[in-house]
């Protein structure tokens, strides 16, 4: 269950989060600055300003991975409104002045920052990239207990704020943290999401499109369950224009495959580890990839992405769980999940993630 | 008074009107088919999905002008949602299709249309091209009626169905059907605008590119007033980097200019007719004109354009009138007016306009 | 063979095509001027301007077709550059200052017309939506001949004035011109290609879309063989997430399919001809084919288009005809075919197609 | 002369430079794969693939500048391949994988990397973000000197590489620097730019749009000379819809102002040490700048921006020095200065960068 991406996500830490409460300087930029001599002489004021543009998005953390979803999102102008909230108030200043000052090559986008939760009111998309990382020798429900207690200090307060609100949750462990932010929230399920494999089966993808000679977006392929290294690559659904790449190799993605094409899957699941080795951290693809997901969320598309939801009663999975899957997304976040025809052994393994989580989410206390 | 732009937008004539009482079809696709087959064995529905996308647009009138704003619209991804309206059942249907059928290509979009005002429910913004052309011999006091008469079974009807829209008028002659818009929607006046200049001033900014060799974007020029024959050039503006082009030439813009740089305007005056001339319509710069200020509006980006506004109270004038300005647009509409600095000759122009306005105004029966 | 859409894009008829040799008002807008006195004094020349953007485009016939296909192509921002070619002087003139009035909400694109070829000079891609309709009475062979006459007039002198370009073929019927177009220029058959399947297979994946309630670009399937009438859709490859509706139901595009799915396919036939009788002609839909198309061309992207290319040696087919597969897609045209697993029945249809083309062509003369 | 932005971006010093003659790992990503068994029976080789976009960008240094920079490019679109050089052989390869695996979300983008020049053949721009900072005690003259060595074993090798790219040089000091790259490169001057005060004019123009709450777009402000604390507002420039504000506030940017306008430039001045202080580096804001000025130079669009750029002859400066005025940017790099209308104040403060300029560049020892 161990996963490595976006573990540098963190700043936001347990014995630190009481600084939340009492946080005073909210550091808002205040748009609309009082009428000065200037301003009076250039500007009639016919009706107020509005504050909101009914798009906004509040991403929680701003680690690498949170800021790489801030400006994966402007750039692409999925939103024209983004709050950042984290208990580094120099940080928030500095990474929210550095935003505002391009401000005018992202379509002049509102940009607000706060350790306060009142910076986030109103969103219509929150996206917690907030946790901390495995100690040396800790194990893993200590991390997950660790994060539960900062997720405890957060959700809650991030709802009362925005109670029409999407929780989109990228912190990992994503799956376990998933169903923690949605227990901790009392959003209906389809309104709580994991980012999940979402970036799996993107890397998949990229790695497909090498090997063929196709570009990523014409090679199809979705990778399943678990974010991390029990992912399940379902090959029946590998495809180019609709061509099974498993009618071609039947023993694709098993041993007996001469081609070797099950290190695709390898490769993605050791991609965080090697990104995070070679450079530190992981930030470019998962915040494309939350961006992706926001923009099929913000703009009512009924995309299909795989991300994590809540999947009791789907391919025989009876605990109350997240994982991945691949899900319709819209404002309403996920309207229905597709059901795949899973060889018996993808299921077994979809099905012993279930268990895995079940048992690690027996142990959390809430 | 006379204007040429987007007379051919006119699809919708008076003695037609009571065709929208009267309309069965209601041609709205169906966006959620009911549970088939095949569709309830691939996806299990977790939630309703939600219809709005909270940035809905509806274009009333079909025609070439309607068509190139819901195009521009769509194609820049200035809305995800967009509803057309036009007693053209026939027409509408086959737009509606063309659009649908390249949704693939906008980033998936909704595209809706219908002859029933309800398709335009909860809309945040609702442009306005519908209007008939002036007759041969008609007087401009009997076209303006007939447009009005055309708004009086529209205009209520579209609030009703979207209480909290943006009205943007894009029907000629615009300032006046403005006024007579805002007259009879009740709304706020900072709610109801007119396109106005913004499409005079963007036809200028190219023309001066042409003369200097530098991005239209980059050069700045500002067209007032009443859209059409008797706008207003603020040359005392006219910039480049900051550079005003009145400092280099005291005389620019008036007769004694050997640059004729007077003739840049009066070409934009002469561009509707031009082009209607060779091409028998204007739509592709009148579009995207209507999209750029869609941008702002929806996005509330805070945003200056030279649009068609109540301008009471400006410039001297008393009389309660549409007519061009430089305004700060955003989610609510019009929040302020950039008070120019007009020469006594400007000034003058602007009034003789407003009077003109008003004296029409005077004998419209509502 | 018959096919409707893009019939309406005519506007270069055979006996006029002599026109373009006597053309002498070039209409090319001159985009660097002589610097004029507020020129001079405003900017000091560094260097000459470059002409060229390196991604330019030419659109050879101005009807509603080759203009949707111009102005999806500026408006999202496919190319900065684009040309347009016809012998009507006078619409050309209209719809090129149309977009140049609007071209400060492209980024600024260059936009040129001319009724002289060398306005088209070195073209990246060069997008032919000239062409005649069927006469009543016309036969099949008659109308390919009229419309040869006007390729043989057209696409030598492209191919002097852009000797690398590619040239999209979008004129009607497509098949036959496209392959008429390849040998009149003489370019290697990978940079001759017609816009085909592309458009039906959008069409099918937004009824799709309907039916099932999830994105276009969420639903996969693809339409190959002749773009018309005797089309082909390749149930096998139809997928939502990588599941087979043929694996849910399989019957599916068959009689004995109770749910009627095969009626997608018969829309999709009928599209063309529906939305022409509704709104005149089909416009929106093609334009954004074409700028997928020419966005994949330009950029290097290896994206797979349905699009139609030379298909001797392809599944059976011994004849040197253009029918649609998917392509992969790049700078230099048509990289490679995919090459699709069909059953018996779709090869038997592709190759009778295969059989009527080359019965066709052997009557042409050029 | 001192400037802190872009500091950070050093990841090529100058003892390591001999390792690019020595590396061996060519980092470069395979496009097209051999042809396995699978892709082979996928896919029809029609005629080879083109390698290059014709818009090919090099990004040279992969601190947080450079990545920045990449990053703005590609999910602005204003690149469709971009390639990374540095001497960190991992922490590329890292970046280059974290590019690659969100390249479906980025229109399928080719992203490369290589510690070898060769990586970076056929550009049509190279940014130079790589760099040391100064360190504690060292003169101006030692970290210019510095720079300059690092910069000799750089720019012959990328101009062998693509003789017609544009240089455009972010490195600080970047005036200086990119003179000095002018000088190594041996290109005309107009294909040498500098950053330069397009950044700066950017966050002018955004703490205007916070004081007047007005879009930072429809901010005007130019701040010129040199990058940093020496550079100089034009007041007489800043505007908003063409209303001076030196006509409402005749003491704008002087002493005698009461509503301190002055302060904004400060700020200007002070905003890369606050920011460097608060998060440790710039990255967004100079990422976005330099993707504009990409978009500008690639797009061939003419637009006008502060770049730095040789000066010689302008406002009476006689020293070949860069600095930065308003430059009209496009394939051919600057094809024009604008001649600004400056006070005598503005011109002494001009005059006396380009003599400090003149001083240290007269030490460099080429």
């Amino acid at each position: 269950m161990r996963r490595a991406d976006a573990l540098s996500a963190s700043d936001i830490v347990p014995d630190r989060t009481e600084v939340f409460k009492r946080a005073q300087a909210k550091l808002s930029s205040k748009k609309v600055a009082k009428m000065s001599g200037v301003k009076s002489k250039l500007l009639t004021q016919i009706a107020e300003p509005m504050t909101s543009s009914g798009n906004k998005v509040t991403v929680v953390g701003i680690g690498q991975v949170g800021m790489a979803c801030a400006f994966s999102i402007l750039t692409q102008n999925v939103s024209s409104e983004v709050a950042l909230i984290d208990v580094n108030a120099d940080k928030l200043q500095g990474e929210m002045l550095d935003l505002q000052h391009g401000s005018a090559f992202m379509k002049n986008a509102q940009i607000n920052a706060g350790t306060d939760f009142s910076v986030s009111a109103g969103s219509r998309l929150i996206i917690i990239t907030a946790g901390v990382r495995q100690k040396e020798g800790e194990s893993r429900l200590d991390l997950v207990q660790r994060n539960t207690d900062i997720l405890k200090g957060i959700i809650p307060k991030l709802v009362a704020q925005s109670p029409d609100c999407i929780l989109l949750v990228v912190s990992n462990p994503v799956d376990i943290l998933t169903y923690v932010a949605w227990k901790l929230s009392g959003l209906p399920k389809n309104r709580v999401i994991g980012s999940g494999t979402n970036l799996d089966s993107s890397r998949f993808r990229f790695l497909m499109s090498q090997k063929l000679g196709v570009a990523p977006t014409s090679c199809h392929g979705w990778i399943i369950g678990e974010h991390g290294d029990s992912s399940v690559p379902v090959w029946s659904g590998v495809n180019v224009a609709g061509v099974r790449l498993a009618e071609i190799n039947p023993n694709i993605g098993t041993d007996a495959d001469d081609e070797k094409w099950g290190a695709l899957h390898h490769e993605v699941v050791n991609s965080a580890y090697e990104v995070i080795r070679l450079k530190g951290y992981t930030s470019w693809a998962i915040g494309l990839s939350v961006a992706s997901l926001a923009s099929a969320l913000l703009r009512n598309t009924y995309n299909v992405h795989a991300v994590s939801t809540l999947v009791k009663g789907e391919h025989g999975i009876g605990d109350e769980v997240y994982l991945s899957l691949p899900c319709v997304l819209g404002r309403n976040g996920v309207s229905h999940v597709v059901k795949q025809i899973l060889t018996p052994e993808e299921t077994k393994k979809l099905q012993a993630s279930a268990t895995l989580m079940a048992q690690v989410q027996s142990g959390i206390k809430f």
